[in-house]
């Protein structure tokens, strides 16, 4: 499991008093980093990156200002060329919303899909999500 | 079919050269707006709030900055207190990106779903989508 | 006087109830689009930019969603590769912000500052602040 | 001073392959909440509010994505109800952009700018911007 820490913004509040459900999409793209880092560790765009195809979020309740919050993002299937990973929104020991992101492994250069490499889909293997975790 | 247009903005845009997939989220609830007009036509957030429960995104192709975007409405699904509403972004006569996004009709005052009023049930029975337009 | 109109988002609003100070920039952004398009009618950045040096921005009033918003932006001073933009939200007959933005015409193949054309000085000319209009 | 840790997001990038100018005053806003914590530790946006009447922001470098961001805020000026603050980002040992911010202590029940309380006064002369530390 991958585990990011955020720390919402005033200006991801909205007039409702709550965080916006438009802010939840970036908290999960930028918990996605460790992943793409380990498809390019330089964060190299030119070398490498994770076309999204897929976006799927259930809002279980309202995510607050004021209170951190943590991302747990674990890898629920991996293809040949594409992954899905399982993101979780986490604040004061509730979930307030979870999601599903399948993404594609993207040669920039050659624009197209390109199998995920031997090396990263051992790594991301230990990030599997388990019956344990889930 | 409620129609929508965007003006991407340049700070839309990411690293990658296009829209950054974050954004198409915020397009979305923005052309939700005509439909949150029918059950509140002042948008008077203390009175009436189509809460987001659940939303899907498929991203088909990129989508530009330079040139306006269409984003186009139709109700799904109308259920009691909650509908689904399908929506697709269009540009340059292609189909970019395409959701569905569950609503639930809020009553902020009581803090719970509500039934949707007969007369926006009729309104929003216009916009359905059909086979033809589908 | 360039004038572009704005619809609020939803997701532009915060906890306060109002637009938030940091949407502000972003819509001040958008409307110097037609300036940009002056030096780059097809908004090609490989081959023309300008690169923001310096904004200032005065909060006269709070800016509601649910009311459309005109930006409009003049010319207050040109220099030889600089440029500045007097600009103003209007919402409702009244003025609720206004901003400077000082602006360089940017090459990015050089990675250097670089004169405004002679065409683009004539154009921009036409839409210098007056003491009538300001 | 005080001192916030910024992790620049993906989507803070644009088509010009670095941090978007419109980001910054989203770092500051959020660099300034430690501020606003003296003004109401429990961040009561009923109780009290820090209402932005003036920003300036100089862009001196380019930000990148893909290392961390140090936002340096110090107290520039102490008015009765009202304060500056000077703000600083670090990225990689280099100052990219510095801004002041032009805030109002504003009483949310009243709707009007109140003095600022005596222990808040001394909390935030702490903080104030010296020779030495510029």
């Amino acid at each position: 499991m991958f585990s990011t820490c955020i720390h919402p913004r005033f200006s991801d509040t909205d007039a409702l008093g709550h965080i916006n459900n438009t802010v939840i999409p970036v908290w999960f793209l930028e918990a996605r980093e460790p992943v793409l880092r380990l498809f390019s560790p330089t964060l190299d765009m030119q070398s490498a990156a994770l076309a999204v195809v897929r976006i799927e979020i259930d809002y279980l309740a309202e995510t607050r200002f004021g209170s951190d919050v943590e991302i747990r993002t674990r890898v629920a299937r991996l293809g040949n060329s594409s992954l899905q990973l399982a993101q979780e929104v986490w604040q004061d020991d509730h979930m307030t919303a979870r999601g599903l992101a399948t993404l594609v492994n993207f040669d920039p250069q050659a624009r197209r899909a390109t199998p995920i490499p031997e090396s990263v889909r051992q790594a991301l293997s230990g990030h599997m999500q388990t019956v344990q975790e889930g």
